[in-house]
């Protein structure tokens, strides 16, 4: 039943690829740093601390095949530039005291390992949060698929579920990679949460509404006044929850806060192809010579944030952690 | 270079296919009220204005086919339930005082004509709301493929660009059915307006960073007080503006307005179909099993808009028309 969406087997990485899913579920398998630098940049895994996992383990081939240990840091770190689970993994395997395989793949397993307790507890410590009978709303994918397991603002979701409260999720589909349509509605339907699909531009309505009773999402990184960069839309659906009423709530690792940066102007933003937008399946559907904005993230004030719910407790405006 | 979506053409109504668009420039031949009872349903005519034009000639078909008055208007009037030109449209020829095919389709062309004149009026009054160098955010498709020709929201930018006006336009993709992305963008292009497509879930992040100068939006249904429908994702952009401090404008022509409802609470707002959002062109995107709620439009209330801009002129709050 637990979705993993990486699994080292013996030499390689196993990695689900989520560019398929939910069509397809088809396993890559990933012998060098230079596949895994691949994985991430096209979203073959995704999710904050997925990306932080996936590189870990591409440190680990890389020490396998002999690859020097900057080098390998130098191209996973730019690998993609918002998510900074990504650079905390990198950089604490690059502290290892020796650039040995057993002891980077030992490292890298922890990482993994840790990511999924942390989840755990994320989870238990939202839930919390969570009444019985809530319609919680979120959007992207926060799940096992974005994790080393149980999900971060999915765990909440996870959890609040396993202790028996009868909720409902409505999921976003977040344009334009539908992680919501296409992997949170995957897990949805695996874990046997009730939940509605939604266009992201009927989020409103259904908060005015009253359908709407909290929202959750994920992080790809905090800064130290609590702005946390999410998927594009997640700042539209906290300035929407504060016009309506309903508490927004982030959860996230520990690994995702950046306390370097006083504050989410800083973070930088990826702006992904056109193609993400313009086509779909492969298939275009605007018409030629359309131009794009498409920036993956956006960065929610931690003034619009209710509570940022981590392993190791839930924090309040305003943020110190 | 001036659009139309339908042209009656000696005793058929040629229409474009705008299910099709933009990949393919199909012209559907409609010889039946059925057939436009249809084209309206599977939304290959859409736009609110564009599909009372379209109604007004199913009842000419009607009356050249010697289908009875009553019957031919009320499937006409069963085929959408939200856009209030359709049912306007359809009472002003069954208000004739002949059911007669010279006189339905003379009545009809006048719809039109219209139609294409009040627009321009639209355009005309709204263009002087918007300064040099501005950037539009729209939604959904208000263009010539939606009126009769220029069209509402869109025959502002439309005048605006005309004037000479330097401006440029963010078209939100709208989601589930891609109007902007697809119809929009392929207007802005025939017209030559500067544009960047986006996905809904960018114009908060892009209002945040003073990208967005004003949002402009057509509707389907304008109550007493001002509580506008239109399509789903309006009201987020409504509210966005507010919380941001840009204005938000509704264009639409007097035929829009149903000053029997005292506000937006008593328009019907239509469900579709959920394969609008589970697959696109054909493909499932959605795993098997998700549901969807996918209303096809919101209200946004009268006190979160600005301005309405008819063809007699500009209304403000609070409003009284």
């Amino acid at each position: 039943m637990s979705i993993k969406p990486m699994i080292w087997d013996d030499s390689v990485l196993r990695m689900l690829d989520q560019r398929v899913l939910p069509a397809k579920e088809t396993w890559l398998e990933l012998k060098t740093s230079d596949e895994v630098v691949n994985a991430i940049k096209t979203m073959a895994v995704r999710g904050a601390p997925a990306i932080g996992v996936a590189a870990a383990y591409g440190m680990a081939l890389a020490a396998k095949n002999g690859e020097g240990r900057e080098d390998a840091g130098a191209r996973l770190t730019a690998s993609r530039p918002t998510a900074v689970n990504l650079f905390w993994a990198i950089d604490r395997i690059k502290s290892l005291p020796t650039w040995n395989f057993d002891a980077v793949l030992s490292e890298a397993r922890a990482i993994e390992e840790e990511d999924l307790a942390m989840n755990h507890a994320i989870g238990r410590n939202g839930a919390d949060l969570i009444s019985e009978g809530w319609n919680i709303l979120t959007v992207c994918n926060t799940g096992s698929l974005a994790t080393a397991g149980h999900g971060t603002a999915f765990g909440v979701i996870h959890t609040a579920h396993d202790d028996g409260k009868r909720i409902h999720v409505y999921s976003c589909e977040t344009r334009p990679r539908q992680q919501g349509l296409r992997l949170t509605a995957w897990e949805l339907l695996r874990e046997g949460i009730p939940f509605h699909s939604i266009a992201d531009g009927a989020a409103a309505s259904m908060m005015r509404a009253g359908k709407i009773d909290c929202v959750i999402a994920g992080a790809d990184r905090i800064a130290a006044n609590g702005d946390s960069a999410n998927k594009i839309g997640t700042y539209s659906l906290a300035v929407l929850a504060k016009h309506h009423g309903i508490p927004f709530f982030i959860a996230a690792p520990s690994s995702t806060f950046d306390l370097r940066l006083a504050s989410g102007d800083l973070i930088p933003i990826e702006d992904r192809d056109a193609a993400e937008l313009t086509h779909i399946e492969g298939v275009r559907v605007a018409p030629e010579g359309t131009q794009v904005f498409n920036p993956a993230f956006d960065v929610t004030p931690g003034d619009l944030i209710d509570a940022i719910i981590t392993e190791n407790g839930v924090y309040h405006r305003p943020y110190a952690f």
